[in-house]
């Protein structure tokens, strides 16, 4: 399913350009264009999904998915040892500022805490 | 498998007190005991995988499970409208303190940004 206002739909369809690191049949990740940290990617999947708290027993897989490629984009980018935060932001008090489901992925630094 | 020096095993086999608000046949949730917002829940494994970069495909459901844990409790805590952030550290820079595998679950107030 796709939404064609939404700027992630448009970078999974790559007609909107970002630094796409990886991609599978349900995920894209690409670099962020905000970066908060030596090492930060966005995990986003294909599929429309809005927000985490519209994922359903059907996503469970989609969501290990999301986390497992997280893993694997810090293992290539060489901070498994060092150390990462993966974050999934949802609604207004978790910070989401995209309304198409996103992990975050960061390192490279000390992340601090607590987490925001 | 357990580890028998593993405070988040002990707590899993309820050897150690916790508020547990949680428990399937492979997770257990509970308050953590230094939260960080007025909502802070840990969902950890029962199987102990010490952190993120040890976690292989054959994870993926458990992986998805525990994202799926913690939307569900945001839903029971009444913050799934209001937001939240979901947060795994691994290793040193990650932040990870306790190296049995567990996700955060954080909500109640604004989260800010960058997320630690």
């Amino acid at each position: 399913m796709k939404n064609d206002s939404c700027i992630f739909c448009k970078i999974a369809k790559k007609e909107v350009p970002s630094k796409i690191i990886f991609e599978n049949s349900d995920l894209v990740a690409f670099e962020d264009i905000s970066p908060q940290a030596p090492v930060h990617v966005v995990i986003i999947s294909k599929a429309h999904i809005e927000k985490l708290s519209d994922v359903t027993e059907k996503d469970i897989r989609l969501m290990g998915s999301m986390v497992l490629a997280a893993k694997d984009i810090a293992a290539d980018k060489g901070i498994s040892g060092s150390g990462y935060r993966v974050v999934m932001n949802c609604n207004k008090d978790g910070g989401q500022a995209v309304f198409h489901i996103h992990l975050h992925l960061l390192g490279g630094r000390k992340l601090n805490w607590p987490p925001g």
